[in-house]
């Protein structure tokens, strides 16, 4: 099958590539960069100099439409929006890394991305990705909402235990960490190296993009109107993701419970990975992989359970989970290109 | 005046004698150390060689009760006990920088520390030195319990809403990050370079030592019974430390009325600093200096207070914080000989 | 095939199963490891978990030998000389992570590694490993001598030059730098994180092992007696090598006419790429990958030429060579499982 | 005395402040930023805030010749050119930490920093201010140029051997390492933290600024003219050179003979310190300090000479070198202000 990539100098493009690379069923022929139309990805990219050969075009969507069956978006917020409903609208599946169609409230989306929302029509055909959560939807989607990183990692450490309804929804903390590469590639003095190394700092508090993201899965989970608080801080690492969430436990539950519980609900998704009792993952252990590994610890004392989600932010939180998206929607094996080990140390 | 240090191959001892080099009034004359007696000072840093001139020699009681004024502690834990009671019973006054001095329930100590407490009359003599607390009982103190890092970074930051009764103190969440450093120099795999770097970790929750010292200060404030939950965390760094901590408010109140009431409960402690609303401190802002940073973001949407604490964890955590409560102790100026900027970048 | 991996603690022997793991031919069915047997694999490596299923197991040379065709031994200096001349005498194919069988002077072993070398037959029976140099008798080897992650970076920055007789013999420098996995897991103040973090080092001047295997290395390819002046230093990273070299030109050339004669020399060679003129690798191009990497620069002004090679000395530099060479001791494509893209960023 | 800091923004100003709020003879009283003028400077450094009180302003040299005795200017290349020759036929001394009057030569000037010099009547007022060398000219400077941080760790590690003709000059390589910090604040994807981190680069090989600055050093030391071998690498920490230099002895001299005549040479030099034998300093032994530390190493197999030199790049290798000369200018001991212990760890 040939793929296009667009947005073709970004780190999500790359990841894409270092994924399909090895795919046995795609073939990227097209790589898409407005800003560096005409130039090698190598030229941009060294380290896939002598391996891929691939000159980035400017976007024609009459070609594309015409050449290729499925289009990855790895643009920046409020791009897709203009481009992926004249691609469906030829028959061309789209999936979409950036947040333009993860929304379903219109008015959220001004207030979260700053501008107008793309036709509700297409909202309407959009399916979010989340495999562990909506697989039958995502095989028939034509547009694909890839989850944003934070809300991956978040909503997979509370869904179990906001389904089988064990923890008091209005206490839902979300303490999030993640690396660098969250940031992309774009020059900004806050992931300056100077700046960022030996440095931890929190930002965007109560007005990060991800929250209505993670409150629209939940919510719609819950059967309930839940509202999160979410602080997110970045490490001096590049990759990786740690969700530390807190929840009051309606009932006392034992740690040892929990996690069968999680095991079980979990035991058909072979990304999703409960750690024993006493054990919390740390990001490092999914690094450069799809997985998304989860710890849980029952605080008898104050009644209150901390999980601890990671996955890579570009992997799972990003191309990797893109990618088995595009198996699921293409009746593949949703591992198929994906069962790289984690890269350790 | 002459000190002793003891412990002198440990971080908090390198770290006072950075800051005690330049002090105007003290002059450290001895420096103890078990495993390394015999060396020179500069041949475990040899970041001091040609500046400091000392053998570390080993501990005599009876000679150091002669010879000093004043002792530090910068040793492990469950060390400091079997020395002190014969130092102070000979009138050296003594700065603990480890925990034997600071909980005054022998049951928690016995349960966080696996040890037996010291004597009762010995913790009834020690005073907990966080001088914006306690100022006045430091100024008498013959032990100082020097706070831990996780403990001042917190009560820091929670104690002005807990005092003012603007929080439900049942719903208490501190969320931790601190550098490597405040795992010292001891090896250990956890720590070791190519497992730490460019990795974040959970560890030790729920059993941490630092949850009955921060619960044991809080609850002295608050005058009711304290119980929080605590998780903390290290970065791929090795200075600093932020504690992120959620609180229900009991009433609503802008960001701004709360920085307002914080900027005027520190107004004479020269080493917070709170700031503007919108500004969150970052580690790197207190690199190096005995200030604690605070931001405050109240989210008005879940009616949740988030307090940003920041720290140099060796610093303001341990040394830095050791020199002001000795400062204290002697009538001198609390911020003599740590006048020092952050240092940045 | 089926293949045992002894040191299974080691960052040799988890990088060995990381690329194992997708390799079409291969099946690791022993890990073999003195001080952890009877442990999952995944208890040490919790990345592994739910993946690797492997319960590692003490070391039965007899046993090994019926079982498995191939044996990697991933472990520290001075051990797999005491088993690899038995399990050749049975048949088994060996390759050799450490430098028990790299040098062929047993005096220089002695000096260099401080015990006696393996006894001189075995030695003969021994193939040195860069795939680049030597395919046809690695093809035939019994025992494969896997090179060392200097030597490899350093040999084939430096072999084109010296074969063609372009530089002078005496005026070698290799100034070299490595990330700290090269130090392996064994901890030690050097690379405990908070000594190591927003540091950089040289360490071992003149004495380091890998020095008389460059020099056997070089000699064997000049046919005349090479001595290189060698200063390894520690970057505060975890993977990578980058070999900076000086040599002398006997005559003047260009730096494309040099690059020119670099790509023809290794035309046939997969994993090495020659850059472009005016541009130098850096160690995050090779990341996670089998790819040496050189640049080159003719400095007209002093008449020298700079070479820049870079590998991942986990891979290229150690597990990744050695698949490469077991692929061609197997007779399969030599890029077989190694075709992975590097990881960046 | 008062003083103004031209380039507020910067590094470099930032270093300086950290001196100077500490010294007993200067205040700072003037900040000019012309990109930030109007604006606090601590809410462009944070860190600051509470401490220091000053808005930046635009520059005005009438202004400044009257308010102030000295000028700092910490601006990049080809600025100070235009300001100074006005403020020192004023009256007003100058110490400029960019190359703007180092090079004496205009042509070298022109080809690497691609504009032209100054007139050569200022240049010649100039005095290169590396106090190790020429204290008595330093002065009486009305210009001092202070000195590139690489030629600072490079020259005072080559200029006892090469004054004491030991050396072959035709050897000289010098393969040095820098902290990112030395790129300045100005956003670049070189030192983007994700591109940056887990990564060591070569740079600028053969065109670096610092290289005709170097060997006019070296050329005015040794008699002779001097060319030499220089590559810049950059290391994913923020603080620190590290200058490692490779030179043939003329005769064979042991690593003890040359320690002792460099500790000889710099006996009256109280920031460099040269170490024992077996001992190689590393960058974070100087860390935050104005040390210059040196360790050597003669290789006797090989008849070269290592010589090991690291300093913090923005304290000796910029504004602590600054403040040292300032202090000899004005009479003062050339410690005031810079008796701070290098921070460790």
């Amino acid at each position: 099958m040939d793929v296009a990539i667009i947005g073709g100098t970004g780190y999500g493009a790359v990841e894409l590539i270092r994924f399909l690379h090895n795919h046995p069923h795609v073939h990227v022929t097209k790589i898409i960069s407005h800003s560096n139309s005409g130039t090698d990805l190598a030229e941009v990219y060294p380290h896939l100099v002598d391996i891929i050969d691939l000159e980035m075009i400017a976007l024609d969507i009459g070609d594309l439409a015409k050449e290729v069956e499925l289009v990855f978006f790895a643009t920046p917020s409020n791009v897709s929006k203009h481009y992926i409903p004249a691609l469906v609208d030829q028959g061309v599946r789209c999936i979409d890394l950036s947040g333009d169609f993860r929304l379903r409230d219109g008015e959220k989306y001004q207030a979260y991305y700053g501008e107008e929302m793309v036709s509700q029509s297409y909202i309407n055909q959009a399916v979010y990705g989340l495999p562990e959560l909506n697989k039958e939807q995502i095989k028939q989607a034509s547009i694909l909402a890839n989850p944003g990183c934070f809300p991956t990692a978040t909503t997979l450490g509370l869904i179990p235990v906001l389904e089988k309804d064990l923890v008091e929804r209005k206490s839902i903390i979300i303490d999030a960490k993640t690396g660098t590469s969250g940031a992309g590639r774009g020059l900004s003095l806050n992931v300056h190296f100077s700046e960022m190394n030996e440095n931890f700092k929190a930002y965007q508090l109560g007005v990060h993009k991800h929250i209505p993201e993670i409150e629209q899965v939940l919510t719609a989970r819950a059967n309930e109107d839940i509202q999160v608080t979410f602080t997110p801080h970045i490490v001096p690492m590049t990759r990786g993701i740690m969700s530390t969430m807190y929840v009051d436990l309606k009932d006392s539950q034992s740690t040892g419970q929990l996690i069968a519980m999680y095991e079980d609900y979990y035991k058909n998704d072979p990304f999703v990975r409960i750690r024993k009792e006493g054990i919390i993952p740390s990001t490092r252990e999914v690094y450069g992989s799809n997985y998304c590994d989860i710890g849980l610890y029952a605080d008898q004392r104050t009644g209150k359970l901390i999980i601890v989600s990671v996955i890579d932010n570009l992997v799972k939180g990003a191309s990797g989970q893109a990618i088995q998206n595009m198996n699921i929607m293409c009746g593949w094996d949703e591992t198929t290109g994906l069962n790289q080990l984690p890269i350790y140390p």
